[in-house]
């Protein structure tokens, strides 16, 4: 089996990360909210310590829980995920100046 | 400064899977018809040899293609990786029985 391309190997790390944090707390196939706070805290430190307002995860939290259950399921994760890319690919191709 | 995470890793992936195949023809902020066929048949082989439909690219294309432009851009390919991505998952996860 030859090994996995740069995409299947994302869609790997995708499950794979979503699967480390979620299922600590009852339902393995969701992101409880604490389990949301550390994936932010330890994943995507970097962009989490950017932010000035204290209360933005708690917002995320809520602007992604579209089914209001109070935990993310993996669609919902691969929003963010989604929206995260969209934001850096904007900023780079903005510098790059997209013709 | 430190090593990304496998998140971040993921990220950039996305964008640089995308940018390599983006802009070969035309504007490089989007995929060309002949780049997604490109972009499939190359980092999905995988998936691509085993559709038994032909015509499934073509579909694909259409249906991920929102604004009809006959080219995708960041988001909409981002809506195929994360399509394929919750197959994958709730492929693994029906044979882990999620409780």
């Amino acid at each position: 089996m030859s090994s996995p391309t740069e995409t299947e190997q994302c869609i790997k790390s995708l499950i794979a990360v979503f699967q480390k944090y979620a299922g600590k707390v009852r339902n393995k196939c969701n992101l409880s909210k604490t389990e949301f706070l550390t994936f932010m805290n330890i994943e995507l430190a970097a962009f989490t310590k950017n932010q000035k307002d204290p209360g933005v995860l708690d917002c995320m939290m809520k602007k992604l829980d579209l089914n209001c259950e109070g935990q993310l399921d993996f669609q919902e994760f691969l929003n963010l995920i989604g929206d995260l890319a969209v934001a850096c690919h904007d900023f780079f191709t903005r510098s790059q100046k997209c013709i």
